[in-house]
């Protein structure tokens, strides 16, 4: 018998599983649509089905089951209106596994668990004092301290993407301004790019794109032409989050920060102006000790980080 | 025999000690001046002679020795480079207080030290995350996540002052700008007194004092007796900190806020802005559920807080 965690990762369009060893290594995968249920129990149901398939006549022996979902709640179990699920209330998603497998379950957000996965299976091994940036649609965020996620009194905590970074600055989807996550994520980038088409004259190939065409890997790929434009867009969204992120460290003191998601795939063009302003806006406490990296799982991310869930108790 | 721990309180003028019980009871305390000896050694000697001295025929069962000073790491055991202490360098006290002692000796900064007290003996009993921000000369704060200080990898997180709340703004003592600590300390409160007094024509008795004669009390004063320009710049220092607050909420989550130190002595005038501006500002996840008081601990506080580095692990 082989022992397993199921590594969940649910997200708007699809729900991703994964079958992992205490070693990271994938057993056997796949996926299920996550939205063609009105009901969430019958979304459980056919999960169930699909999992449960692939447990019998195996050798795997179940050591409890982790979730990755979008306002996933470690403390609650539940998850708490995701804007992109169609079930909306709090999701007992912890107590109706836990009903059917009768193991351990755990649940917590995407960006933690990824964090908890860096810790076990990627980079960040052996390092107790950390933090995982996801560069999203949206920008999340994972902070372990002290070797544990820090989750706050109501399991909230973590949202450097929410952090006010200009009072009266863009309009965010909390309903607040100046967020950090309207200037630092995809859809930050973008808006960055018509602030910047709004201010300069130079020639840009950019000029061409709607908005709603628009994606950061378009952007990128144009600074990585030489593109002005795009190129003060990716410097401009770089010493956003490298202000940013010299205050959280102000309070968490990581040893490393990772990154991970989409526009994290921009590499230097983003890397590059983050650690120079980072390191200029470092209390002197800070500087020249915090290493930046890209997050060292693959594809994977989700599921690894997930299923690190529950190994993360066994070790 | 009583059990008890020697709870020390290194200040840039007076080292206060206390001997602390598990309940927090102080059975005898004094203070010896800190700067008279040139080497750190001679200090320590003094330190050693006036504690043994109560120790000697007394019915003290001796547990362990808390420390609370300022750029006390409680990863190194040193005291690095303090400000406002003539010994510069890496000062060895714990190393040095252990090998006269032979308890646990455990050394850490006054708003750390004072966190830790909250817990032990004051309002914050039973909350395993919260925050105490040190409202003196500077800002300080200790904060406590899981149930534990958050010292960060190198045991220097919870630089709360030195969140940079306005890129380009006042210079700090840190070399950087914008501090929040040059907007919320007594200092800051002096600074944003003459802010004002550039900005508006009104009459107000602060008029009449000099930059250096100036103290936050006296502006409390003043407010208190409904001086314009004073209620102003509690107003201006509240909103500040309340910005500022809401985004620390983003990354730690607390359950409470709690004050403590000279300008928190200023009471509603400035928590009521800093109320006001922090549920304005927090993300929706956190909204009325965060509460703010002055610490519980009276004047105290410092010692009771060193005493609790030891006496938090013993429960």
């Amino acid at each position: 018998m082989i022992d397993i965690v199921i590594g969940i990762d649910l997200g708007g369009t699809n729900t991703a599983y994964a079958f992992v060893d205490i070693k990271g290594k994938l057993w056997d995968n796949g996926s299920i649509p996550t939205q063609t249920h009105e009901h969430f129990d019958d979304y459980l149901n056919e999960l169930f089905s699909t999992i449960n398939l692939k447990l019998e006549n195996s050798n795997f022996n179940l050591i409890g089951i982790g979730i990755g979902a979008p306002n996933g709640n470690y403390r609650t179990g539940t998850i708490d209106d995701a804007a992109n699920l169609r079930w909306k209330g709090k999701l007992k998603i912890v107590e109706k596994i836990t009903a059917h497998y009768k193991v351990p379950v755990k649940l917590t957000n995407d960006a933690n668990a990824a964090a908890l996965g860096e810790r076990l299976f990627g980079g960040a091994k052996g390092l107790s004092d950390f933090l995982v940036v996801t560069l999203g649609t949206g920008l999340g965020s994972g902070i372990v301290v002290n070797g544990n996620l820090l989750y706050g009194h109501d399991g909230f905590a973590g949202e450097v993407g929410h952090i006010i970074v200009r009072p009266e600055g863009r309009e965010c989807g909390c309903g607040r301004r100046g967020c950090l996550e309207t200037y630092v994520s995809a859809t930050g980038v973008k808006r960055t790019t018509y602030k910047m088409l709004a201010k300069h004259l130079n020639t840009s190939c950019l000029k061409d794109v709607s908005f709603n065409n628009l994606n950061a890997a378009m952007v990128a790929e144009a600074a990585n032409k030489g593109d002005l434009l795009a190129l003060e867009v990716f410097a401009y969204t770089g010493k956003m989050l490298g202000e940013a992120l010299a205050n959280v460290v102000s309070i968490t003191s990581p040893k490393a920060i990772f990154f991970f998601g989409g526009l994290s795939k921009a590499g230097d063009l983003l890397f590059d102006p983050v650690r120079e302003t980072l390191e200029k806006n470092l209390l002197f406490l800070y500087k020249n000790k915090i290493t930046l990296q890209v997050s060292e799982l693959g594809d994977d991310a989700a599921v690894l980080g997930a299923a690190a869930l529950i190994w993360n108790d066994q070790l």
